[in-house]
This record gives structure tokens, C-alpha cells and sequence, in this order.
């Protein structure tokens, strides 16, 4: 057994050299790099790939979901597709106690197969996962309300880059430490010789808290970042979306299984809606790191309470994404784009803007300053050309994710009235021609002051956005940097011609702690980031302590312990 | 003056390219390196620079410390020097409202400079700190009691070289991250071409709390680490060794103004004995990070405190320094190494061993066992070698720093009869030649019993040593683990011929996280690090929850923020 491991476990290492350091060399210069395409086409994924994974995910329903985990005995499941159907998964509740000590006992092989095991390991579980895009597309979209491209691309390969991301940033922040050195101090008679020797050693186990809107693409780097970094890992996924690391969890186990490795390294603790097993989980001692993405009310609980404790807190919670629109020369480019970055899942993405600043004597263009009430025009014009025909909106637009966003979007006329504004992009409610009981609605835009802060530094997560009046540019930039500041944002971007408001911008984003887009006119979106690129998050504002997949992200997830004695003479 | 201030900057940056390339070459090896010699030696000081030194600090005694800080118009100052004389230097009080804003003006200029500008400058501060090492060595010496050449030596050039190691460190971290950055993404007609930027951005205002016993070793890492990376930093000495960071902080503003920077990127925050200063410092908004050396009351509470509200704290407090001793080939060595490490500065420092775990049936030689009452009559003699003359004996043993440690000391029979165990290496009061009412004392060992966990899992800080006997080496290595992982350690060290018992203490070391010196017989000492490739600290137990210098301690210092537009067609 032992002899067999340890040749899987060498095969595995040779097998993922080269993708390793070819995603290394382009982390380093951060150029663009894919390694897991995303394209759902059958002369991309293989012919009949899409179709065996709708049968793989259509085996999941109905059924329990066996890890072969310590269990309590008892079962949870209460996931029901915004899209409308239940899901029916059973899932057997994890024996906290039993998984703990599991998953601690677990770790010493792990830390001791060293850095290049793990991320070999690492990488085999990710092209596993991958050749299970669609069936994890199916769970992702089934759970999250994404409609079914998004679910493949962000639920799937996206997210396994950013795995692959966070394997190739540990990896390399472990190996930056030589695993031996020589010392040699130069003597009067003879050099004083040590040898030394480096040990990377995880810090302990993780929980990895999931959402509901991206349960794989937000669990990937935290997960992969404490695997390779030599820690175990329980995953507590959101109750509405469980199936998507379930699967996860069940590859992950089955390759450190082959790899010679406790599968205890990776284990699900499924939950019911309404329990409250994350916190019990952060505050256990044996837990020394947590990642989360969720509200920012349990988010800020554990940033405090697990934070005290000295635990590794790496929390995405929520934030008023922010546009300054002060002039452009391709208003029909920055149109197409804004109207597609609000509409795209329901403007459901964390990621998505919610404010739009723009002077009160409208937009400049090569053509003169549109008006404020002619550029809302446009807007709704361009949004209805991307969503005007049902059957292709749903396929942009997904489905609502829950009763909350539905209120939001369906309390648009409320919303105005108290702010003292108008929609002027009214949300249209789209029948899903597949799933008639689904929830679906366009985005809609409220135009109103920028005096009324108390309701434009609330998050309306959905489809629901602010087109608010300034007094100018410079006002539009301040109350960005001020707003970001105190509520914290995941994207901001800016549209000008004026290269000197475009550097106020720069400056206004430096200030706010938050990245900024320019002129997106193309087929870049504000809401999307490019793993090996583009970091997501910053960490410098109160939307997120944490960015993928920055230093600050991998190098709290171990410690290096060394020896030293004198060389052999 | 702009003018002026670029000029000097960029001369800055080509004074310090060449060292900074070649420590960082030596930190990625953690290879030997040194930049500050550590000779008092005149050949290698200087002519003189001992001279002009004592003159110097002999300047500043009785008087004011003027650093031209907003101050409130009081001053504190209670400095008295372990070897006796009083200092009478008084520092003006910081006006804290105002000093935090100026810091916070101050960082955006240093942020925009860039971080090889701000290492160059670093680089510049250290240089010129090296030069003021005799004063700097009299004023450590007179706060801490550390003996001369020691205060010389750790005081100034390692102390010296822990800042260079954060700098380059902290520079490294930073230039991983490519400025900027041409983005190409293949498409069906012509890619997706979008151009990057990347900006290191300070976390805010940076907290650094002096200790008594290292003013400036213990300083510099978190100083250099928070500055190179765009923070600025408010230094709250030790009210009792406040001096050496006084004139730290003259030195770091003198180079900071002359590159154009404003002086309040570094200021001084003295306190009067007793006060909260860092407690109230820690709690303000504008601090973002914590560095700590001291006591694990006030450590646990800033980790605790300032933890829960989401500041980096990086904390060194206090640990059970253990070394388990089972066999040895050099009797002699052994004996001379640990009397060394146990007389060194009268074990008053962090990483003194205290816990000496040995087997009932004694310590293992070629000649047979040695019988562990005859073990501790040899180690008491290595000690007197060491200290039976008292003028020799100042000059390891230095002067203890407070009534803590003289009680300590003092109390040796009473600690004895307590853990039912005896003084098998009694300590003895040395009267210092030129300091008569310093309390200067041998390092004292008490023989006790494995059982008496109640009496050695506590820190005995100063001139006292635990013989600790055990059922053999399995029950040491145990209780080692134990012990460390409850109650911390800095350092440990193992002795033992037998390469199962070795990679056993391997082994323990890991799992119990702390670093572990094999079989140390000649001139390095368990209790020091040398710089670009010790770790000092581990972070992975209790006494402290970082390590000089990881990627830990460095990278949650400063966050990324890009911006990302379309390239020019």
C-alpha cells in the first residue's frame, strides 16, 4: 500500500510539473493564462461530456449523498433550485468531534509529503474536478440561480483556475524557503558550518464557510490555499447550495485516497437552513484558519470573535460597488457594457455595480453632454436589447436567489419614492420558458440625488441599480472614495476622456482601497476578474479582509519550523 | 526642494541597489550574510567611534529629547539604569490627534514613491543607525542592563541586520508584484489586449511597542517591515528603554526629511512609568497594524483586542524554553555551550533556555552515564568558568533589568523547596567593579521532579534554570511537546548521539512548532538567530504569533490595488 502511494504520489508530481510552473511564471508577471478552458462546447469539453454530466447531477436528486464521513446519523438537505425544482439531496449530518480529530490526525503525513506533494496532489483533484464541470454546472446553477453558461464557466473551469491560482501561490510562497541550507560564518581559523533544515507546517484545520451565489469560485482559493499550504480543510457550505462542494469534497477525497493520504483532509459539514454549525465550527479550538464569503453580519461576528482568538480570518462579505460616468467616446460601447455587467445574473455577483455617479448636467460625449434622463434612456434601452426576448434573457439573467432579492428588485417604485427620485429604468419580470415558477427580472435603475447617502451606502443586492446626481466629477469621486471607505466596494470603475479625471480616479481608487476598471467598452466587465491576473478583492476596504490570491492570502496559512547543527566535519 | 528631494531619492536608490540585491540573494538562500560588522574593534568601527559614541550618549543624559513632534507641552521620563545611574533624559509628550494625522498625511507621498525608493531610504535610515551604534549600544546598555559588548553587538549591528532582513523581505514581497503589466487574451479575430497596473498600498498607521530587554533588536523588524511597505509608524517605547528608540526615531526623521518625506512617517510616543499608552494607541482607527514584544498579559490582550477589530498583530510574549538532554560525545562542549547560554545577558532573554529535560539515570557519554547530580555539579562548574570573576562576569552576565527578575533570582531556595526539589547550582551575587549598586547574579539551577508541572510550565524569566528528571528520553521528548504547545517557547535544542532520538526531537519540534538546535557544542548558542536565515520565532506557538522575518510577518502589511483599462489600439 505504502509502495503504491508513494508511486502515485511520484507519477503525480511528474505528471503536474509543467503546468505548475508554466501557471508560476505567469502568476509572477501575472500575464494571461488559462490551463482549464471554458468554453461548453462538446469540441472543447468532449462529445458527450455535457450530456453525461446532467445524468451525473440528475442521479445526485433524490438520493442521499454518502462521503463516508463520521456521521451523527441523522441527515440535513433542504436545497430547492431557484429555478424552481427540489433537489431532494440527503446529506448525513458530520460528527464534529470525530471529524476533528480525523482531520487532525490526517495532517502530519500531509505536512510531511512537503510542499510539491500537496500542490501535485492538489492539481490531480483540480483536472478531476474539471472533467466534472457539467455535472457541477447543473449543482451550481441549481443552487445559486445562475443561468447555465455562467454556471459551467464560473462554477467550473473559472473557479478551477483560481484553484489552480491559490495552488501555484502557496506552492510558491513555500518553496521561496529552501528546504536545506549550508551556513557558513566565515572564522578566524576555520568557517563555524551549520547545516539547517525548513519545514513547512500548516496551521492547522480550516473551515471553509460557503455561499449561495458562487458555491465553488468563492470556496476554491481558500480551500486549495490551506490544502497545499499542508492544513485539513472542513468545508460547511451554504444549506442552499451544498451540492456543488459535496461533489467537490467527494473528488477531493477520492484522489487523496489514491494519493496515499487521509481523505479526512477534505470533509463536508452539511447543515439545514437556519443552523448555525459555521459558528459553533470557528470558535472549536482545533479550527486555526476560516475562509468565508456571506453577509457581512456573520462576517463581521467572525472576524471579532475568531479574530480574537487568533485564528487566520479570510472574510468576502459585501460592499456598494461604485461607476463615476463623466464623459466617454464610445457611449454605445460603454452602454453595451455597463447595461451587460448590471444584467449579468441578475446583477447577483458580488462584484456587481450598484452606484452609478454622473454630474446632474449629464455625460460627455464627442456629441455634446447627454443628459442625465437621456443616458437613463439609453441605458434601459441597452439592457432591453440584452434582455428583451425571454427565452435569451434567462440565459443571461439566471434566476433570483432567494426572497430577499425578489422583495429588492420588486420594491423598485418603494425605493424611489423614499429616496425622493423616479425609476427610470423600470425592472421587467421575465417568464422562464423552461421553469415558469422560477423568479426573473431585469435590472432596474433609480435615479436620485446624491444628498440622499442613507439610501445609496445601503447594499441592494440585485437587480437593482442607482444612477446618482452629483454636482460634478469632482464630487461623483469623492463621494466614491467615501463610500467605498466606510462601506467598502469589491469593483469600482470609472469612464472618462479627461486623462486628469482618470488620474483623480486612479488616486480616488488608491484612496478607497479598491481596484479600479477604465473605460470598459469591450468584452472586459467590471464584475469579472482573470485568475493569475486580476486579483479579486483587496482586503483595504470593509467589503473584504482577504483578495485572491495575494501574499496576505497564502502566507498566514503556515508556519516554517527549522533545525540546525553543527556539519559533519 | 522637489527638485532636490527627487535627486537625492534616486541617489538613494543606486547608493543601496547593490546590498539590496545581495541580501535579498541571501535571504532566498538563507545563506550567511552579514552588512554590519559586529566588531567594537576601532579597526573595524573606527578610530574613535567608541569615543565619540560614549560622548554622545553621554550628551543626551539630564536633558531634554527634543524630536519635534506635536506635542502636548508635558513630558515623561523615568528612565534609571540597571547598573544605577539615573538617565534624566525627558521626552515631550505626543500630542496623539495630531501625530496620527500627520502620520496619515504623510503615507501618501511614501506610498506613491514606490517600494524600492522606500527600501533605499530604509537602507539609508539603517546605515546611518550603524554609525550611531556606540551610542546607541550605551543607551541599550543603561535601559535593558544588558552587558557592553552585547549592547554593542545586538543593540546595533544584529539589530541592525534584522532591519535589513524586513527590508529586503518587505521589498521582495512588494517587487513580486509586477507594476505594471500588457494583458493578452487570444480571441477568434484579434485578443483581448488590456493594459495593468499594480500599487503596494500601507495598511494605515503601524503601532510599534518597544520592550525592556531589546529596545532596538526586537524593533527593527516590525519598524523596517511596516515602513518599507507605506505604513507609517508610532513607536511606544518601554517607558524604562526609551531612549534607544529616541534616537531611532531622530535618525529615521533626519533621513526621512532629507529625501523629501515628511518626518512623521516615524514618530516617538514616550510614556511615563505605568501608563496605558499602548493600550490606548492600539485601540484608535487610524492603527492598523501591531507590533509587540513584552509580557503575554498585554500581548493576549492585543491580540485579543486589536485582533477582534481586524488590525495585523504581531505578537513575541513569553515561552518555556526547553532542551532535552540525552546523550552527548563532547561532554565538554555541551557543558560550555549551555553554561554560556544560561549566563548570557543572566538568561534575560526570550530565548534563554529554562526547562533542561534530563533522565533519571543521567546523561549519556562515550565514558558511561553520568549521573544527573554529577551532571549538575559539571554544569555548575562550566558556569563558574564562566562567571567566577566578577569583572569578567559583568561582561556575559550584564546587570538584571528589574525587581521581577532580582526576586526571581533571589528566590531560588524558597522555588526549590516549593517543587520538592533541591539547588544543585546555587547563584551568586557579583558586585559589578564600576556599577557597585547594579544587581548582578549567576544563573541558578533547581533540581525537580517531572511531576511538578505546576512549578516548570511557568516562565522563571532571568537567572534561573530547570533540571528537569524524567522516566528517559521518551517522557522529555513529551513533555517538551507538552509543554511548548500550552505554554510557548522561542527556542529548544536537543542533545543526543542517537539519530532515533534526533529525528524523534525532529519530530516533536514540528509537531509542538518551535525550532530545535541539534547537539550544540561550539560557538552558536540556542538562544541566537542570525539574520537572513534563522527564523526568530516561529508563530506556531503560544509565545508569539509570529516569526522574524516570514512572508507572515511581511505580506499583511500592504494590499495591492489595480487598475485595468483597454491597451491604446
Amino acid at each position: 500500500m505504502t509502495t503504491t502511494s508513494e508511486t502515485t504520489l511520484s507519477e503525480l508530481v511528474q505528471r503536474h510539473e509543467s503546468v505548475l510552473s508554466e501557471a508560476a511564471a505567469a502568476l509572477a508577471d501575472r500575464s494571461f493564462f488559462t490551463h482549464y478552458p471554458d468554453s461548453p462546447s462538446p469540441r472543447v469539453q468532449g462529445e458527450g461530456a455535457a450530456e453525461a454530466g446532467l445524468t451525473a447531477y440528475q442521479g445526485r436528486l433524490d438520493a442521499p449523498f454518502d462521503l463516508d464521513q463520521p456521521t451523527t446519523g441523522e441527515s440535513v438537505g433542504d436545497e430547492v433550485s431557484p429555478y424552481g425544482p427540489v433537489l431532494g439531496v440527503s446529506y448525513p449530518r458530520l460528527d464534529i468531534d470525530a471529524a476533528l480529530a480525523d482531520a487532525r490526525a490526517a495532517m502530519r503525513p500531509w505536512r510531511d509529503a512537503g510542499p510539491r506533494a500537496r500542490a501535485a496532489v492538489c492539481v490531480e483533484i483540480v483536472d478531476r474536478l474539471h472533467r466534472r464541470s457539467f455535472e457541477i454546472a447543473h449543482a451550481v446553477m441549481h443552487t445559486s440561480g445562475q443561468p447555465s453558461v455562467m454556471a459551467f464557466q464560473a462554477g467550473g473551469p473559472q473557479a478551477q483556475e483560481r484553484a489552480l491560482e491559490a495552488i501555484v501561490a502557496g506552492l510558491g510562497e513555500q518553496e521561496r524557503i529552501p528546504a536545506v541550507v549550508r551556513w557558513e560564518k566565515p572564522g578566524k581559523d576555520a568557517p563555524l558550518v551549520m547545516d539547517k533544515e525548513y519545514v513547512c507546517v500548516g496551521r492547522g484545520v480550516a473551515l471553509l464557510v460557503g455561499c449561495n451565489t458562487f458555491p465553488t469560485w468563492n470556496a476554491y482559493p481558500g480551500l486549495f490555499a490551506s490544502l497545499v499550504t499542508g492544513n485539513a480543510v472542513v468545508m460547511k457550505p451554504h444549506a442552499r447550495a451544498t451540492l456543488p462542494l459535496a461533489i467537490t469534497a467527494e473528488v477531493c477525497r477520492e484522489v487523496l485516497s489514491e494519493a496515499g493520504f487521509s481523505p479526512a483532509l477534505v470533509q463536508l459539514a452539511p447543515e439545514g437552513d437556519g443552523e448555525t454549525l459555521a459558528a459553533d465550527l470557528a470558535l472549536r479550538p482545533e479550527i486555526a484558519i476560516i475562509d468565508y464569503t456571506g453577509g457581512p453580519g456573520f462576517g463581521g461576528w467572525l472576524e471579532r470573535e475568531a479574530g480574537a482568538l487568533g485564528k487566520a480570518v479570510f472574510t468576502e462579505k459585501a460592499g456598494v460597488n461604485s461607476i463615476v460616468l463623466d464623459s466617454t467616446d464610445d457611449l454605445g460601447g460603454l452602454l453595451g457594457n455597463l447595461a451587460f455587467s448590471l444584467s449579468l445574473y441578475s446583477g447577483q455577483m458580488c462584484t456587481t455595480p450598484q452606484n452609478l455617479y454622473i454630474a446632474r448636467d449629464g455625460l460627455g460625449t464627442p456629441d455634446g453632454r447627454v443628459p442625465v434622463a437621456e443616458f437613463a434612456e439609453q441605458l434601459g434601452a441597452a439592457i432591453g436589447r440584452l434582455t428583451g426576448d425571454d427565452a435569451r434573457a434567462v440565459e443571461l439573467l439566471g434566476a433570483t436567489v432567494n426572497d430577499g432579492v425578489r422583495a429588492a428588485s420588486a420594491g423598485l417604485a418603494d425605493l424611489a419614492a423614499e429616496a425622493g427620485g423616479e425609476v427610470v429604468v423600470p425592472s421587467r419580470d421575465v417568464v422562464h420558458p423552461a421553469y415558469p415558477s422560477a423568479v426573473v427580472r431585469t435590472p432596474g435603475v433609480v435615479r436620485l440625488d446624491v444628498s440622499r447617502e442613507d439610501v445609496y451606502t445601503q447594499e441592494c443586492f440585485g437587480p437593482v441599480a442607482l444612477l446618482i446626481e452629483t454636482d460634478g466629477v469632482e464630487q461623483s469621486l469623492a463621494q466614491f472614495v467615501d463610500t467605498v471607505r466606510e462601506h467598502g466596494a469589491m469593483t469600482a470603475a470609472v469612464y472618462s476622456t479627461d486623462e486628469t479625471v482618470l488620474e483623480r480616479a486612479r488616486e480616488a481608487a488608491l484612496d478607497a482601497g479598491v481596484a479600479l476598471s477604465e473605460n470598459l467598452t469591450g468584452q472586459v466587465f467590471v464584475n469579472q476578474t482573470a485568475a493569475f491576473s486580476d486579483f479579486h478583492g483587496t482586503g483595504a476596504n470593509p467589503a473584504a479582509n482577504a483578495a485572491y490570491a495575494d501574499a496576505a492570502f497564502i502566507a498566514p496559512r503556515f508556519r516554517v519550523i527549522a533545525t540546525r547543527r553543527h556539519a559533519p566535519a
